[in-house]
């Protein structure tokens, strides 16, 4: 390689440890609009020639460049940040390059001092001056840099020509057209920009055929209208909706689970499909396009976004198995191959074939179905075991989608091995669900949510965190009862900014399918369900105050601002913090994770964080019972009893 | 963008975080010849077929990969190891595909188990083992497949059919010839195998011209060759010289770097080039080519390589600002600039212009003269200040070099900010001077050298632990005396696998130039001295000691295996480890780090990592003073008194 060639490569300034970056760029960091983006890297060069830099950024596909100078802060780390205004995809890059002038105006500035000045030391800096003339783009500038030479060369005395180069006019002019000739250049990186909804969401799902309030007649859309009230009272932002299409007829599931449907059994949404269409269908019995229309403007007129579920498997009855068999996995007998974990069977769904040789159309026929739900409205979609399809699938497909429609917000529902659930993160995903479920120690909890909102992960995994599903009745709230429900809900909805709960939850519904299940008995996913919801609800109006804090707390619309603290050698208690980066809204929450019993313990309270000095009162505010307190310093003392109050929301402020 | 060609950039089967990998690749990890090279790496794909993956590696330039098997140990983390055998640059990478075949047994095995096995089942084995067939390379193992296939299509019924597929030499069989047409691979990554030299090294440093008999006389090349015993007895393997090429003329300095030289001084040979020559010619009072190959000659016999300094500067009488004045920098008056920090000027001394226009000519002239001094048979060069000269000059040097002459070693003398000089480690020097010199404390050194030895540095810096050079003479050992001399050799020798000392440390000598100052009183840089090597050595015998305790115990040859352990409250008292990566040697160093004061304490001993059980004595046998000691379980007791000795130097066996 010539030595030139080679000097391309390998640049003069050095620029590395960039941050944020993902995997050396090879996937996109997640920020919403509105947010600051701070950019730092290690910037330096062999000897003592002072550099310069600058961030760049710019909105995928524009042209221009918009940038802004970066500041070295320490031990050669530079940082500078730039606004996201855009629901874009954004690209950014460092260039940095030798500040010539600045490094020989250093020097100068000691040789004043010195008073030992040479003549060939003002030439020098006379003639970067003048190469930096062309550069000038302001007639107002050019003049300024004509009168400085003028005035260099008719001043005989050396020292005191230098000096007139020191002055800040003529730093700041210089820094103005700087020589970048030479720069080096940062690869270019990328940032999805999501609306803050992708952040700061709570999630309520239901299924709309168990919206009736006539018992033994199907949910409709209509239904789900009647019930947007009360599911804005609670405070909640998205409605989650199961798979509404069409629904196989081939071994369709009976209630709970069993494989001998009755002729009135509705089956399972997620086996999607028959000979009323596929997934640009809607199930007849929910209602028609327009009904559904309807909820969708209905929901969002009280805030709420609808939200669909995207399964991507197929009924034997789906319209693809017939337009399509070669989407599908074909048996040796040319058969198309169902589920199966052997020796178990799950017939009546088929797996999709992402990789079959008639991808092309397969991908874009799949991408054409969340296409076509965007061009209705929807905006969010919750998408069902996306770690069992494939993952350049997500990759793709979620990057053209938001290059269409950027607003549109992807919930992986993966429950799958660690890296596995990263991955789909990096893929794109907006928020993942999590592990949050099966957590209910200080250690295992304190562990995990620092994973996921102070690691790396923080930068492209949202973790939406739910206490139940359809699928998960967690042990701990079949024995907990309602104490536990609350305890959870306080969990979810104030370690992480988006979480979500599952319809029932707000009466405590807690029976499962059978002792030691997880599973629901009489579950929504195989049968019809009524629910009378006229009746009192157990926790209705604390799921309401829980959701009016997180409204009101800006603090709590962050995801990787969670800090934990100590709880003595209490450890059914947990106590954490989160604090704008402003420190204008500062919130405490201490959570009794016992609930059996009442705990208390003296608590850590980092009120250096808030800015308060140690002999400062402050004031905490608890947003659930409306007691007000003054503490001081960091010890203070909390009893938490589950029969009365599972948690304190504290909001502090200078007492 | 097509899908098909997304899904060629974006692979099916992920392979990300590897180790060891230096910024994304961008930089080689180093090792030495015999090390075994271990690459971790995660490696998963979406749902649950499994994967197969294999390192491959090769010496750069040679066409053939070899490869070895990766195993899965943890958590989607895969291992293999492969050993480097030649000195040279070598490259790895990893190459992961789906194990269809292996993914169908496994299912094959249940359904076998759960006795339902469809003889659509046992067709797609057949299909699978078929298409292996023509990648099959051995005529046996064709027939095994042949009577294989046989065999099953005898077999009526399926289970007993789909049973024979499940074999451990169907399974070897089928793992020897895998469908790797949809691999996907890893970027390629390069690793510098150094010779043990570069890891495992005591380096000596003397001026020629100081090692004359008699007094006021230059010291000659047939002088050191006579010094060379004395050298050896003590048990260094590198002899380092500064520059030994004729020393400028103009602006010369004189002793104790004063400014006005006698016309008999010999100046500072790092002032280089004069009418009798530049880098590539010899000094004429230290004699002729043939006394310097002579010196090496019988260096190699004593099992000590000579080391020469390569320090890019030159006097203003050095040919080159002759022959090419635009290699400098050059004022507007038409001279050539000297060093400068304003307003302190070193006029003896002409800086490069790495950057100059030509650069093509001056990169290759620079290359040429560590080409010559390779040529005569030097492998191991001590680069003076590089990173004051262009960072892609060193990578782009150092890699033409080694290709031509891969045993050869760089020792980069760079005392300059932290990630300036990790950078030199990065661009490819094998060693580097560190900042140990100025870590006296405890807390200051174990911080450190966890840094240097256990920090992602380790693959690519290996700091060499000087307690004195000629620029260096550190306020410890002013004031420490001879207990501080042994106690910082101790350190550096056992510390570091590679450590050196400036000539007249095993003297005791300490007298700075003034008080507050590190230079040396009558440096050797500036004058020629004589010194009576025939006296007694103060520290000769302890200095042999400790060399051969570092060639008698392999653990103290290896650079990343250093371990800091509990020394009670006494933070006078450093206790450490270093152990082979088989466990067969182990040793056990506290160093007493007051020089004024016997210190004592209990210290924690990792018996555990050694294998011992709790109650199993075991025996720690001290190098320095012979002693052998039983010690048991974690806590032992030991007291040190400087003024007897500095330091345990233990091995520990099984007691």
């Amino acid at each position: 390689m010539s030595i030139d060639k080679f000097l391309e490569e390998s640049q003069q300034i050095i620029i590395e440890s960039v941050t944020p970056e993902l995997d050396g760029g090879r996937y996109a960091v997640k920020r919403v609009t509105g947010d600051c983006v701070e950019v730092q890297a290690d910037i330096f060069r062999d000897g003592h020639d002072l550099i310069a830099a600058a961030l760049k950024y710019r909105v995928m596909g524009t042209t221009e460049w918009q940038e802004t100078p970066m500041l070295k802060f320490d031990n050669d780390r530079w940082r500078a940040e730039f606004p996201v205004m855009n629901i874009a995809r954004y690209e950014y890059t460092i260039e940095a390059w030798n500040d010539r002038f600045k490094t020989w105006q250093n020097d100068m500035r000691k040789r004043v001092e010195a008073n030992q000045v040479a003549p060939s030391d003002v030439l020098e800096g006379v003639a970067l001056v003048e190469k930096a003339f062309p550069r000038i783009q302001s007639p107002h500038h050019s003049g300024q840099v004509e009168t400085l030479l003028k005035t260099v060369r008719q001043t005989a005395d050396p020292v005191a020509a230098g000096g007139l180069f020191l002055s800040e006019d003529v730093t700041r002019l210089m820094d103005e057209y700087p020589d970048r000739s030479f720069s080096s250049h940062y690869r270019t990186l990328e940032i999805i920009v999501d609306p803050l909804l992708a952040r700061f969401s709570a999630w309520y799902e239901f299924f709309p055929r168990s919206q009736s309030p006539e018992p033994g007649r199907s949910g409709t859309f209509v239904d789900c209208i009647d019930q947007l009230p009360r599911v804005a009272e609670m405070g909640f932002d998205v409605l989650y909706l199961p798979p509404i299409h069409p629904i196989g007829r081939s071994n369709r599931k009976g209630p709970n689970n069993s494989l001998d449907a009755g002729p009135h059994d509705p089956g399972s949404p997620w086996a999607i499909g028959n000979e009323n269409g596929g997934h640009k269908a809607i199930e007849p019995s929910l209602g028609t396009f327009e009904d559904f229309d309807r909820l969708v403007k209905a929901a969002e007129k009280l805030g709420i976004a609808v939200a669909l579920d995207f399964a991507i498997q197929c009924s034997p009855d789906h319209p693809y198995v017939k337009s399509h068999p070669e989407w599908f996995f074909i048996r040796p007998d040319g058969t198309i191959k169902y589920a199966e974990n052997p020796p178990k069977k799950y017939q009546d769904i088929y797996p999709i074939n992402f990789y079959c040789d008639n991808r092309e159309a397969l991908w874009t026929e799949l991408m054409s179905v969340v296409q076509f739900w965007c061009q209705r409205g929807i905006k969010v979609f919750r998408v069902d075991n996306p770690h069992t399809k494939a993952l350049p699938f997500w990759e793709w497909l979620i990057a053209e989608i938001k290059r269409e429609f950027p607003e549109t917000i992807f919930l992986a529902e993966a429950f799958t091995r660690p890296k596995v659930m990263r991955s789909l993160g990096k893929a794109g995903f907006s928020q993942s669900y999590t592990y949050f479920t099966w957590r209910n120690g200080r250690a295992e909890l304190t562990e995990y949510l620092t994973e996921l909102c102070q690691s790396e992960m923080k930068d492209y995994f949202r973790g939406n965190l739910w206490p139940n599903t359809p699928d998960i009745l967690h042990e701990f709230l079949q024995e907990g009862g309602l104490p536990a429900f609350r305890l959870r809900l306080v969990l979810a909805a104030t370690l992480s900014s988006t979480y979500g709960i599952y319809s029932g939850y707000e009466l405590g519904i807690n029976t499962p399918v059978k002792a030691g299940s997880e599973e629901y008995l009489n579950s929504d996913k195989y049968q019809i369900n009524h629910v009378d919801w006229s009746q009192p609800h157990n926790l209705g109006g604390f799921i309401r105050q829980v959701n009016q804090a997180r409204r009101q707390n800006q603090a709590l619309q962050y995801y990787d601002n969670l800090r934990f603290y100590q709880s003595g050698n209490n450890d059914k208690l947990l106590v954490y913090g989160k604090t704008t980066p402003d420190r204008a809204n500062n919130v405490l929450v201490v959570v009794n994770l016992d609930p059996h019993q009442a705990q208390e313990s003296w608590i850590g309270v980092p009120f250096w964080e808030w800015g308060f000095s140690e002999h400062e009162p402050y004031q905490v505010h608890d947003l659930l019972s409306g007691a007000i307190y003054k503490w001081q310093g960091e010890y203070n003392f909390v009893r938490l009893d589950p029969a009365v109050q599972p948690a304190h929301i504290f909001v502090v402020t200078k007492g």
